[in-house]
């Protein structure tokens, strides 16, 4: 995918180039013919994936692909971008939040910038591709312009930019990075910890972001934030290159899409307490067990997103979810922690994450509803005290 | 709890004591009647209370009690439980398996010893009197003897034991104190390595039991082992006071119960292998979810104990199941780990413990091979990889 994808992004960078100097023969005797001969394999495809190879093993894990926000591994990471981007011919600088930029700047310029890039940050046991990918091709991108001669000919600025945050993993809050250079992260996320097993079960406070700045010399103030920020007047356009991280294309045998839009997101945590016992001597009727709680509202929530009329009453139904609504329905657990989690013990307190998405706004906004509502009724059955936190909401944002 | 076990165990010991002294008076005037006002309660009440408080703050865990085999907490809670042992006019010593040994000897005695014990070590998150109870209990009940002249005029040794494991919360292998002192711990417990995240992942190999005896000085050896042994022709009986540890005698308003037995008892680790994917992008009819697997594994575990017939099949249940047979039968699920544990990832694989225990062994096993079966088939439908692996598998041990 890496390679088709850089050329697709080379086509697209070409549309800033002057029309006059898009087949000229350049001074190294390439001709920048997509398709023929003169593919640039050795930029395009052979560093593309050797470069993305190499990022994708800078890890914080041994074994496994992990670079959360700010992590040692990042700033590592952080050196060989910057590196690759100056071999791209670009200007670059590292902002208050940790994210990466290298610029292009036409002379006399007043056209807006176009903006390329995506996140450096990756999930924990992360693909090599996701995030590497956007920023990788970018800079591949121009540095085929820059060996052709055609990157000082631009007369529109160019930027690609390697976010330091998109995953959220660390702080268990998204787009630290690209939501700074939009000028839409509130001061507060200054004073959110970080997570680990103790936060989670609210024994220890954690690290704040703004610890973690400062630890790391960055300014770590409200002001600093405010600097991060781009004016839209400033901004023309932004494309991102990224896999598509689901199994659709490959099986539609499709080598590329266009993203329609981005799905609203719902992310809840469900406390679920019951009482914690030893696991010979605690007779089956007499339990409230948190784990088989937890486990059955699991399997249930499954249940609501594969077929959501099994589940919703008449006035949530309304007959207004066609199919189309409800195809882009995924929801899915991907942390369950238990206390204290011994074989030999019946758990006091299970706690999961629950990420609900949709590609309509009120098919998502109907499940967490729903969902919200039988996790009460089965925690009163089973007579464990259940607790719905919701942590994250946003809305479908659609392109076309 | 702690008075009147204490007190029962009193008079388990004065049955040690040649009948012609039980009830003389001794030196400082008080008289060993049980049930009067001299009951000892400074000693069989207060100071036993006193006490548990105190172990029950011995822990390596902040805010929770977690004293593990060989813990830095497990080496202060020694000193403290020796200081006791020694206040009881008890000869002292650690063997090689860390238990803590506490012994009156009578001049010229040939009888057996009558052991008395329980374990110092912890599950995480523990109750104050689990183990520590049957431990400080033998201690006070032996210190009423030394205090009131007749430790000295025993004809037969008694000793109290400390064990150091009987949880198997580090090494995932309970009994590592008392089956040393039986002779029963074979000789490769000593390659056995202990427990953390990634151990469960095959990550880390960990700790073995044998570096650990060893950083803490102990010799760590075969020779060694077989010396902690106690000969059957050493000891004459063994009596362990211990909280219940369940509901049951509360509920029925019962102040003590004596133990008709010990439950057999079968430890699984389940290992669900499906396909890690993106929580946005992956729809819900792709997926291979080891989360949701597991958790149908776990609600369907519950129904097989509470309700075995509902899941039986014909040949297994064989009409040979009483009421009564099924009655003890309990069946836990205390750890669920997740890989990788981030909430906008679908897991590639949750590993989950099972304990199995009933007082019918046949009941017990039925139950383990048909959970095993019903695994199979469940993985089979949703096309995710299960292995169950048995890790402990004990008959029952009836003394009635």
């Amino acid at each position: 995918m890496a390679p088709s994808s850089t050329s697709v992004l080379l086509i697209l960078l070409l549309s800033v180039v002057p029309a006059s100097l898009a087949s000229t023969p350049v001074s190294d005797g390439l001709e920048l013919e997509l398709g023929g001969d003169g593919l640039y394999r050795e930029i395009l495809r052979d560093e593309t994936v050797l470069r993305l190879k190499e990022l994708g093993k800078i890890s914080d894990g041994e074994g496994f692909l992990e670079r959360t926000f700010l992590s040692p591994a990042s700033f590592r990471a952080t050196d060989v971008i910057i590196s690759w981007m100056k071999d791209a011919g670009l200007t670059t600088w590292v902002d208050q939040m940790g994210n990466i930029h290298g610029r292009f700047e036409p002379s006399n310029s007043t056209d807006k910038a176009l903006l390329i890039g995506s996140h450096m940050d990756t999930v924990i046991d992360a693909g090599m591709y996701d995030g590497a990918l956007g920023i990788i091709c970018a800079i591949s991108a121009l540095k085929v312009l820059r060996v052709t001669g055609k990157l000082q000919r631009l007369t529109r600025p160019v930027e690609v930019i390697a976010f330091s945050d998109e995953e959220g993993v660390r702080f268990q809050t998204t787009f630290l990075g690209s939501a700074a250079v939009a000028g839409i992260l509130p001061e507060s996320i200054l004073q959110v910890s970080d997570k680990s097993l103790y936060v989670a079960f609210n024994f220890s406070s954690g690290t704040t972001v703004q610890e973690v700045l400062r630890l790391n010399s960055f300014e770590a103030s409200a002001d600093a934030l405010g600097q991060v920020k781009y004016s839209p007047e400033s901004v023309g356009s932004y494309v991102e290159v990224h896999l598509e991280q689901g199994p659709v294309l490959e099986a539609l045998r499709y080598p590329l899409g266009v993203v329609k839009g981005i799905a609203g997101q719902t992310r809840l945590k469900v406390i679920v307490d019951g009482s914690q016992g030893h696991a010979g001597t605690v007779p089956m009727k007499l339990r409230r067990d948190p784990m088989v709680a937890a486990a059955e509202l699991v399997v249930t929530l499954e249940g609501l997103c594969k077929d959501p009329s099994r589940f919703l009453t008449y006035d949530e139904e309304c007959g207004c979810f066609t199919e189309e609504s409800l195809a882009g329905l995924v929801c899915t657990v991907g942390e369950l922690l238990t206390w204290p989690s011994a074989s030999n013990v019946i758990p006091g307190q299970v706690n999961f994450t629950v990420d609900i998405r949709a590609m309509d706004d009120l098919v998502r906004e109907t499940i967490v509803a729903s969902f919200s509502r039988i996790v009460m009724q089965r925690c009163d059955h089973r007579l464990v005290d259940c607790a719905v936190e919701h942590k994250l909401s946003r809305e479908l944002h659609a392109f076309f």
